[in-house]
């Protein structure tokens, strides 16, 4: 299961992975990865066992799995295969990661026995890397999803411990200050409507290829949240590239109830097994003509 | 000035509008938004001037200004000019914003006495809506960055009242926890390159339009930050579009030294006041290269 596990806290302890296993939070008992590469990964473990891991708490550098021999130092290259990939396509689909810290971790973001359960994080990169030992390893950049209702907030003292290694370099300060988002948001609709399009922008019918497979984003029709509250509904969804969501949500690009672009020639690409919402198209269409209308009579 | 003012810690305390002024937090002394429709807001005041405006911690929904006679009744539509468009342009850039809240804003978010700075936010979206007194206002959706080393907490007794006003619609828990993001920089490196470029992308040519001007995304080529260390200079960043930019990040697309593009026809749109610097370049065709070999691998 990719997500938060029903009932199961931030914050929650397990006495060993046996529990963590019988509580979903984390199903192999060995591996420190779980996930498939089709589907992406569910949850990591940082317990310690790789010498370049590098834990800052929000911001965790993880090494992919393999490569290691039975004393655990690796003697061959990596491969961006199995769970390795799953990452990949965590990061590809935009899908969050369990993360669990164990006591082997060591040091003060650790647990001081078994295991914790320390919330979700994206994989906001992956990148190759000559590891420790001499051969390569691929790397992979979480960090902590902040939505502010499940924010696992390690201990102040931990943290000042903790984060100096990690943003101590550069210009720190004012690079973490300026880092801004843009939201693409996932859950089991998003992600249905890009299978469906087959990843195809429904604007202008690109696809971003990338080696682990192709890219799209969800935009939803009537924005989710107040005081739109649009329904998480694939008939208030659709699926289009970066620049297309990027000019959808800045009223630069926009659908007719009756599917005509406007800002972009044409129709949207529509699917029978993907009929969108009238009173969801009219909502939005009200938006985009007084964000137009604004902008006619600033020029005017 | 935009962004974090050196020297004001987040949660520093104001006594009243003229010492906001004098530490550069929020210039004008009356108004609730400075900035410019041409480089953005600088800062908002949360002060309860407005009884649409909904504070919920970590998103705020901020009412444009304008539109009020002298009782603070709106009696006509709210324009999208001036200081409300600036929050567009700080949307559609990607800048940061200060949020100040004052006492009179009330409940368990406002200091008691005077002003508090609580850091740094980005424009989320923003929207028209009919306001209480029957009037358009325009609406402005602002999500506090998460920096984790500037992170602004108001107590958990505080979060637990304000919270539930704003995420207890829908599927509050999956929704939120499944938000992830593609982060975007904003550094004064980021802000010049999309103007030398005039928000072309240097791989496609395109420029994404909206009614409040341009859109581009900055691209570092070598990555910011550990293990990569790249520099936060000119000659590391490129202008993109976001479909480039997200194949850029997923190693789908890449520059070649000379320029030449991996993954598009044709050649990067360079500048001669934009040179690249060519270690920058071969570091990151390096990751390209990588990745680009294990998907070959894969598949053979």
């Amino acid at each position: 299961m990719i997500g938060a596990i029903p009932g199961v806290e931030v914050g929650a302890e397990f006495e060993d992975r046996t529990a963590l296993r019988e509580a979903g939070v984390h199903l192999p008992t060995q591996a420190g990865i779980c996930g498939r590469a089709e589907t992406g990964a569910e949850s990591v473990v940082l317990n310690g066992g790789y010498p370049d891991d590098i834990d800052g708490g929000d911001t965790v550098l993880y090494t992919g799995a393999g490569g290691q021999n039975a004393d655990g130092r690796h003697d061959r290259h990596q491969a961006l295969t199995r769970t390795n990939l799953a990452l990949v396509t965590s990061l590809r689909l935009g899908l969050p990661v369990r993360v669990i810290r164990g006591s082997r971790l060591g040091g003060p973001l650790a647990p001081t026995t078994g295991y914790r359960y320390d919330g979700l994080y994206r994989v906001a990169s992956y990148w190759p890397q000559t590891g420790v030992d001499g051969f390569r390893i691929w790397r992979f950049r979480l960090e902590r999803i902040s939505a502010s209702g499940v924010l696992y907030r390690a201990p102040a003292d931990a943290r000042r411990v903790a984060e100096p290694s990690l943003f101590e370099i550069g210009e720190p300060a004012p690079r973490v200050e300026a880092t801004v988002s843009r939201v693409v948001r996932d859950t089991a609709v998003t992600r249905e409507v890009k299978r469906l399009h087959r990843f195809r922008c429904q604007m202008c019918g690109a696809r971003v290829e990338t080696p682990s497979g192709p890219y799209a984003e969800a935009a939803h029709i009537r924005p989710l949240g107040r005081p739109h509250d649009g329904p998480d509904v694939l008939a208030n969804v659709l699926c289009l590239c970066p620049t297309h969501h990027a000019a959808f949500d800045l009223y630069g690009v926009g659908v007719a109830e009756d599917g005509r672009l406007f800002g972009l020639p044409g129709e949207l690409r529509t699917l029978a097994v993907h009929p969108l919402d009238a009173g969801c198209l009219a909502y939005r269409r009200e938006l985009f003509d007084a964000a137009q209308a604004e902008a006619a009579r600033r020029a005017a």
